[in-house]
């Protein structure tokens, strides 16, 4: 996706706020990772571990934090090569503009509202009722159901489902395959069998959320599914009804969260953890992948493993869990050693018998 | 999604078969939780859990059990409540009406056998063979592939694929993005390659099934993958091929089955279960969240953990390896004691030597 | 899904290379599992678990290894009987064979290149630049986005997502509702948010690698997120970005692999198998389901459970954690015994007193 970018360094220092050490005039055309950059690109260290790569790396530049030491190219020095780098990228690669317009073959019902500046693709479909806000960018074969809301300069890819009175805030993304308001999972029992309960409140999404792909956040049973500002979530992902997910959170692929848990601000959950339903887990609160919370969890813990446990706790009873074997041999050992001291014949555990 | 519904206590004490405490002629004009309702509307205590918050509650009527105690407001006593309630939101939201007919942009080949009281949502693809049953609800950008049968009242959401030959009966519900009958997962090793294993079974999904947002459900490779009667599937879940589910089985989401194992009757799988292939899982078994289960069940257990035991056996372990590393610190203590009986020099364990 | 075929045993014998015990005129019309099999259907003994079902079976022939001893009937024997079943199945099911043309409904962008002997099926959307090769079959409702490529003889199924230069090889298999290149996860902290790292990398599927329904493969932050020749990747992976897969691996349902981590050639992972970021896990490993690796593992290990340890050691240490609350009171029984030999009381350790 190589686009026909070029800068100098003068220009690159200026835009990132950067110190440049080296020949302001020098143009690079492109960004890659330091293995792979020709002298034409532009690369960068953001990490120390990214340190021995970039003595021999081939770049042209590199935009680098103040103390990675010595670079084998002309440098932009920063304090936050991250935040930097994330300019950088965009200035090579802008985002596309959105072109306002309902494509010819999307279905959009008489009753919907698109606003003028908002992009309907092909195949899409806007039921009716729904509100497509300004700027907004609905790929092609997107599904949006009655009453629905998309906020302004939002994003849905191909595939996403928005079903009924599902409201989403402003820059919210939506990647391929993700279900905003299918059903809750609920049902009674009725004479031996499983009676659905009826689902009948909604998803509100607010703003600068991203959701993954193939990720589902259900409808809640009745008031809503909420997703806080600036949460991020990940491919996979399951929401289950009534929950309420605190701002900012970082909800990585796999995990499941069952009905009606509260998820506290800035809670950061790894790969494929899982959350039982009704409980709380508080704001700051880090969960290792897999880890499968059964209990409400203190605000600012770091937790692993299931049942889940102070992360600390479970390594260390993970380094104790190798030598359990041993441990049981060395107890049976001992044992034999008291009765042989009890019954005075005294002989010292851990001996040639096999323990 | 409020409705324009209003009912006095005394239409809702007979519709739901509930004996009213206070004004019959008070009317109410939604449902909601406890804590968000209105005077206007009824709230539900189903469980001794709410009994704080109903105390509490602006509600102006409560549907409860018989043993809630005293409420602030009218109530309708019954002796299930959870069940009333159901009934209860069907009354204030009513299943919508399907609407018979095909959208003009639904393509529906002409081999394709659609009832005329189903509906056939906009950008839906019909192949030729397939049967689409009285009722039947396909919404939009559904996929239904040739000779596949929709049954009777039966609700596909958007974006949810029906491949060739795969037969749904009566009332089924699949939630947007589901799969049914993809290939099975399934290689021989041929020349150090994986060789494709043809997969040409089906899939039946019995009455009365539910199966989540973008979940799958493999065909076979001969024969067919079963869901039986009543069972209850969530998000995410993966059936593999030639698996059999027996009745009233509840999937909870993430759950994943591995090839030609069995479920039985009325089993219970908690959220990101795996059941690995060509296993027997009793009736009426019930697992809890993350179980592995690596060996055939018998009917009628409680498991919990990987690998899968009794869940008060895993809940014991559980208990015990808190204290793990300190037994091991115990063990050594004791062995140091037995070393100095042994020898003569007797002190005894758990001193002040660090243990 | 049964076909209009029948073969004589003389031509199976022939066709799979096998030797024929029995009357070579004999006919049958259709492969069927042990159980299933009618006199008029050939079935197959492929594993020594099958022999006591083979004894009771109906069916009129049977495919078998050479030393599946006596069986019920005519016998086509081999030496790899799991190969032949494939040429069995592949006899009496024949690939359909795609109908070349683009779908009167599918939506192709006039700057799309659709080889004249691919399939373009209804509803299908290909953007701008995209390249479908020769023989390549994109079923209904597909979405392949500016710039993508997809390999000759590739199948995309119904719903199956394709971001903006994404490039499939040859023989590509992409099942319902798989989403390729999508963004990658990935944020900065930037004023106690998270701000967006562009993804502008891409995503590579080389030849014969099979994806599962509903998978994810996310495109990388620059470079691209690469899956091998031959690599079979089931339903609800999820590949995060600038991961790099190795050839002929198998990577079961469920299994997630996060942010640029590097799989070896050959590997095996079962379901649900978790995999940090950053790791290698070297050639040919396998990983029991439910694996969680948060280390690099040494290639042709056998791996099981979270943290992940060899096989043979986790198994050991769940049979010891059978015991592991009694070994705990053991323990207790030998403190007191040792107390009362250094106190000079001397009674034997696990008497009667609760240990």
């Amino acid at each position: 996706m190589a686009r026909a970018a070029r800068f100098t360094l003068a220009e690159l220092a200026t835009a990132l706020g950067a110190r440049l050490e080296g020949d302001p005039a020098r143009v690079v055309t492109g960004v890659a990772t330091l293995d792979r950059a020709t002298p034409a690109e532009i690369s960068f260290v953001t990490h120390a571990r990214y340190h021995d790569a970039a003595r021999v790396s081939r770049a042209g530049a590199f935009l680098a934090s103040d103390d990675a030491g010595e670079l084998p190219g002309p440098a932009l020095r920063c304090s936050a090569p991250q935040r930097a780098l994330v300019d950088l990228l965009l200035l090579f690669h802008p985002p596309a503009t959105t072109v306002p317009g309902i494509d010819a073959t999307a279905v959009v019902a008489r009753g919907a509202h698109v606003d003028p500046t908002a992009s309907i693709g092909p195949l899409t479909v806007v039921e009716d009722g729904a509100m497509i806000g300004a700027g907004a960018r609905l790929h092609a074969l997107v599904y949006v159901g009655p009453g629905a809301e998309i906020g302004a300069e939002s994003v849905l890819y191909p595939h996403v489902t928005v079903r009924h009175g599902v409201r989403l805030g402003r820059r919210v993304i939506v990647h391929p395959g993700a279900v905003l308001g299918a059903d809750g999972f609920s049902y009674v029992p009725d004479a031996g069998r499983h009676r659905k309960v009826p689902q009948v409140g909604g998803v509100v999404i607010e703003d600068d959320v991203e959701i993954g792909a193939n990720a589902a956040v259900d409808r809640a049973m009745l008031g809503e599914t909420v997703i806080r500002r600036g949460t991020k979530i990940d491919n996979l992902v399951q929401i289950a009804h009534n929950c309420d997910v605190g701002e900012d959170c970082v909800i990585a692929a796999q995990v499941g969260i069952a009905g009606s848990s509260r998820i506290g601000r800035g809670v950061v959950l790894a790969g494929q953890v899982g959350v039982a339903d009704h409980l709380t887990v508080g704001e700051g609160v880090t969960a290792a992948a897999q880890t499968g919370i059964h209990t409400d969890i203190a605000a600012g813990q770091t937790i692993w493993g299931t049942p889940a446990r102070p992360a600390f706790q479970t390594k260390r009873i993970a380094v104790a869990a190798n030598h359990l074997p041993e441990l049981a041999r060395r107890v049976r050992a001992l044992e034999r050693a008291v009765e042989a001291l009890t019954s005075g014949r005294g002989s010292a555990p851990g001996g040639g018998d096999g323990a």
